[in-house]
């Protein structure tokens, strides 16, 4: 197996950078738009064929080093026992959390009973890669889940999820300690399906205070942490509009932190010291410059990134209008330009 | 007149640490909905009376130690114009700008000639205020502006704006080079009114790269700080999710920084030096706690941001929903609290 994204996350010494991208199974691929043209997206999540599929395409036609299974942050919290709508508008909880009755109402779901199509799609992923690259699986963090929930879909300004966490602290607590024990199991059975690696995504945990993120995130987060990492697996936590909060994700224990593109790449290494590795951080519209400057870009934050301790990744998710070509051309100015890289 | 927002802003030692709400004539207020009721968001911008009269309700009512005009960062670019309309889903360009040509049909509009009822509006409310507290001006960063007529209403992604900087930068320059003038003139404009310190909203900076933000947004800051500081006004320079270009922001030359809840105040004065004030940095949200606890975070960060150059706000617009007299006890705990912050 390409063991690169695992030895990087490590800390260990590599022939060059590893490379993979948010998102990379997804709608900017037509072979990906295809298959969406027969289902509708979470449909898609739940089988396991399809999943599989849509999940080796990238690695086919970019040569990224890694495989993300695909699913959605939302699928355990749908298991749950909260109905979810996932349109063109995005997620959507039509009947929110709000109350302690709605918080005990809430089951913590048998993983394999409740979403063994995940386990099903990684299984099936890894036989058509035949383990050439490892498999990524993925959760949401506990408050970001809870903001989703609460505020019923995305917000701006999370009002809802804040007002529950500063007027009733202790419901805020149970909703997120339940959430805890979700995704603990949740991601447990990926493993046990064959991830290699999980990446947990604090999309919203950049929309909180330092204070609060101690308060509300990272004890939550360090808990996974640790219960994953003691199954091998490394941990990448992500979140954008996060990079003040570095020292605090570094608290989490997580073996690799990603990075947005707000930040140069030193610079966030400088804040979590030699013992992290770190994921990141193209700009994802980078991807629309002519060549020779989304080069000199990729050199850049691989000259900054230094040689060990660093997946290349974007900032953030592709975008759907990016010409896979783009998409392309970044990984191979990875893996060519990273070898130079000291 | 109240001058602890003007010695602070200059670091000088002051009886107690000055505070202003940004948003703080807005939709919270019952006396500001109830001319609502009468009049739209931007004809109530362009009726002096008015816009002076929901200016200063605040200061009756909060006890600030400014008034802020009531007004939009996209009026001047109206201005220019572009056909702006302000709907309750945000603002909206139906022609947004994209070409060369679009960008070459724009004006530098004469500020007195075009936005005169801004000036006008400044005039009233400090005659209403009899001075009592400054009047502080302010304006959108050209590359805020910019992204919103290139994209032509909010964003998500800024794929538009970024695109037209990384496929065409010269036709970017050109667009930013002209909102520079204007913004020059319209803030000039401003201080002629008797505003005494002005404010630039770089709303959406925080989503460019250090890189980008270096060669799109940095310089145009810096023409328009030099030559608004030439006036005798501070300049305060605010955006959300930028503090990890804090660095850059203190190269605009500006007096005051803002900064958004996600970052210790501390923090950020560690990373821009002795010689710059900073402005907040409350989340919003956090007007929701019990007062007690409310008092203990203004505690905290009276404590870490020290008892000079320090200007109290929020790190973000008040929410509409937040309850005025959270809004009153927040200024007086600010008051009572900030004379024993060292």
């Amino acid at each position: 197996m390409n063991d690169r994204l695992l030895r990087a996350a490590r800390g260990e010494l590599v022939d060059t950078t590893p490379v993979w991208i948010m998102r990379q199974a997804g709608r900017y691929l037509p072979e990906y738009r295809a298959i969406r043209e027969k289902i509708s997206f979470l449909e898609l999540c739940k089988t396991p064929d399809l999943a599989a599929e849509v999940t080796v395409q990238p690695v086919a036609r970019l040569d990224v080093d890694a495989a993300i299974i695909f699913s959605d942050i939302l699928i355990p919290v749908e298991a749950m026992g909260l109905h979810l709508e996932l349109g063109d508008a995005g997620p959507r909880f039509p009947t929110p959390v709000r109350s302690s009755a709605d918080i005990e109402r809430l089951g913590i779901p048998d993983p394999e009973e409740r979403t063994g199509f995940v386990g099903d799609a990684i299984r099936k992923a890894r036989r058509a890669l035949s383990d050439r690259v490892p498999v990524i699986g993925f959760a949401g963090a506990p408050f970001t889940l809870a903001a989703y929930m609460v505020e019923g879909g995305s917000s701006k300004s999370f009002t809802q999820i804040k007002r529950l966490m500063f007027e009733r602290p202790e419901l805020a607590h149970a909703l997120l300690d339940k959430l805890t024990e979700t995704v603990i199991l949740y991601l447990k059975m990926q493993v046990a399906a064959g991830v290699r690696a999980v990446q947990v995504f604090d999309s919203w945990g950049g929309e909180l205070s330092p204070i609060d993120f101690e308060a509300f995130s990272l004890p939550y987060l360090a808990r996974i942490v640790s219960t994953l990492k003691a199954t091998g697996v490394p941990v990448i936590l992500f979140g954008t509009s996060m990079s003040t909060l570095l020292p605090q994700m570094k608290r989490t224990g997580a073996d690799v932190i990603g990075l947005d593109w707000r930040i140069h790449i030193d610079e966030g290494r400088r804040i979590l010291g030699p013992n992290v590795a770190v994921q990141g951080n193209l700009d994802p519209m980078a991807l629309f410059l002519p060549e020779k400057e989304l080069q000199a870009r990729v050199e850049d934050i691989l000259h900054r990134a230094g040689p060990t301790g660093h997946i290349f990744n974007l900032g953030h998710g592709i975008l759907p209008s990016t010409p896979p070509e783009a998409a392309r051309a970044l990984v191979d100015a990875v893996h060519r330009l990273g070898t130079r890289a000291e």
